[in-house]
């Protein structure tokens, strides 16, 4: 019998009515042939709203303690799906990370899974169970409570799937699967039928919200076989594979934006070796989160260091900057906050020259001005006015010949 | 060093301003040289949310799934009370029913405790941390999660104090000990400075509302010292403790009431054997929970009888003596839900024959008619109309000497 194991995002359980929902929906997949092995968010925004309780007790925070907290709401959801089950008829039994063999290092908030001893899990499907899994889970070999970490849920899924050696890992969002852009702002953008594991790490990077990143290099050095698709309907969504070199490549899978970044800029740098060092061992020690780096070719001995945070951390990513200004001998510090990133991804990118420069044309031709141009073999980021992003992208995916007709 | 055993209920933790108040009772509490271990239940009104939430879900509740729903609950709780000690400087770590070492059977939702190993709270002990465990929880002999039950809490807190030789189990509560009567009723009552287990039990059974019976009768088994006291203050509460034979005994110690219950009357019974055995084994096999059973003397080969419920069982005990009324052939059945019980206790009460005339005399003198009455060792209730239940306890509060000069 197939072996099947779904994943369903907070979004998809948030509530009781919606809970049923997926009842109802792994119900089907079992009642049309397949095993299931159910893995589950917390609802809704719960997660946020305990980290938001732990803040208004205390502002010592331990991890362990944290974890402790917030693996209470996948806890909920899934007894509470196990029930929903239950009353269509469907035998299942709830399992939290520990419960189901999740063995993880002692990093709390963000541990890493060392070992899944899935004993339990095959021997509920064995007696015609379905497991549903606390997402985001584990017991550290401490034997402490831990957690994977946001987008930790998809984690989980994939670690199952090739445990039990699956036949599919089903990512369920509140989207029919990944698009070749945000389909808020393209109206005629296209659900992939495929898509590479490259090119959705690069999506992933730039913009595209889901999955989480680190399920999905787990799924492609492990081969899983993701599929990305609705909760709220039957069509098939997104697959996400290997790379097949026999298929011809499409040159431009998917446009993707980012309107979460700032830009900070150091000019007037001295051209030596070690200050790039020096900022920004600096940044990463006070935990700026540094995304795109860009400095330009000197210019009598001086350069202009520029790079890209989450807006998040703007504030502290300019301080530290505006501290070591003297030290480094730098003329000004200056931020940004109005920009945004768009970027063009495609496996064919790596034996199609020029796509850079058409990308740079067709936003010339929109008059649209780069401030910034970052590249790797599948993708080219172009940072932009914020403003206009929008037409940046809709013009970007007409030009590649992504529009729907 | 001493070994302090402090558990507080949901009210004590019901929001993050008295979890830290929570927190720093303990903290003082080391900080006077003891060792502690605490244990907590879910906050506030957690518990019935959640139950609710699983209703809104499901109409099918499988036990294993309640319980995994209803442990969320105190998982959170002490997981915040941990970052509140930790906030103090006071190192902390939670531990569930499982990781506290409570092993239970599998009867979910009112597991029994079957073995405590207690290996990690004694480890977190002696390396001078304060263990804070999830009342109420273990895990089954089957590797599942169990909840032992409302009140359960302070089931898990006396276990613990037994487990590690503790020196005093202290139940914190919202009121600063037992009472000789509510004191809502009774602005004479007095908070007792000891009370028998005996005496603890039977009011416990009559309506003082705490500590949970199941952990009284544990408490006893093990020779658990208990203090019930209030969390909001440092004044001592009240002991439980062993009867001293060699102490004079009070004759009336306390004088409880429960308005909660209603009474059924099935009148023109034939007094016949097995016609009560087939009346409470129905209304058992249905889940009423009789409390009180009055039988009268025949009277031309027909009686009455007539028990107590809680007030939410009376619409199903009544339709239960209906059904079965022909077939043991009863004249007729009735209910009453305007009735109240007032009880009075004491240990003494054993050797001094005529405290329960004094009682009827009492109430007759308050032109109180009593419509059921029963006894134990060292129990008398009467069942009284509950418009005249306040006049009933306060009179016999004064007329046994137990009001404060």
């Amino acid at each position: 019998m197939p072996l099947v194991i779904q994943k369903f995002g907070g979004t998809s359980v948030a509530d009781p009515e919606r809970i049923r929902e997926v009842a109802d929906h792994v119900a089907r997949t079992v009642r049309h042939g397949n095993d299931a092995v159910v893995v589950v968010s917390a609802m809704g925004k719960e997660t946020d709203e305990l980290i938001r309780l732990a803040g208004d007790v205390s502002h010592v925070r331990p991890g362990r303690e944290m974890d402790m907290l917030i693996t209470a709401g996948e806890r909920k959801a899934m007894a509470l799906l196990c029930m929903a089950l239950h009353s269509l008829g469907v035998p299942a039994d709830s399992f939290t990370g520990s419960q189901a063999g999740f063995i993880t290092d002692t990093n709390h908030s963000n541990a890493k899974i060392v070992e899944l001893r899935p004993d339990r899990l095959r021997k509920a499907i064995d007696a015609g169970r379905v497991p549903v899994i606390g997402g985001a889970q584990g017991v550290s070999t401490d034997h402490d409570v831990t957690f994977l970490g946001r987008g930790g849920s998809d984690t989980t899924a994939v670690a199952v799937c090739h445990a039990l050696e699956g036949d599919a890992c089903e990512l369920y969002t509140d989207v029919p699967g990944v698009f070749t852009a945000d389909p808020r702002l393209v109206p005629r953008a296209r659900r992939m039928g495929a898509v590479s594991f490259d090119e959705l790490l690069e999506m992933t990077a730039t913009g595209c919200p889901k999955p989480a990143m680190r399920s999905v290099e787990y799924a492609r050095r492990w081969g899983v076989k993701l599929h990305v698709r609705s909760a709220f309907t039957w069509e098939p969504g997104t697959w996400v594979l290997e790379e097949d070199p026999s298929m011809e490549q499409a040159i431009v899978s998917a446009v993707t934006h980012d309107t979460g970044e700032a830009k900070v800029t150091v000019s007037g740098v001295p051209d030596q070796p070690g200050i790039a060092a020096r900022l920004f061992r600096e940044l990463a020690a006070v935990g700026v989160n540094v995304d795109m780096i860009v400095q330009n070719v000197s210019d009598h001995g001086v350069t202009d260091i520029s790079f890209t945070v989450p807006k998040d951390d703007l504030v502290q990513g300019t301080d530290v900057c505006q501290r070591l200004a003297d030290e480094i001998g730098a003329v000004g510090v200056s931020s940004d906050s109005d920009i945004a990133r768009v970027s063009i991804i495609g496996a064919g990118m790596k034996s199609n020259p020029g796509v850079a420069a058409t990308m740079f044309e067709v936003l010339a031709g929109e008059g649209i001005n780069i401030e910034m141009i970052s590249t790797s073999a599948i993708r080219t980021s172009c940072v932009v006015r914020e403003g206009q992003i929008e037409q940046a992208v809709q013009s970007l995916h007409s030009a590649f010949g992504l529009d729907t007709v």
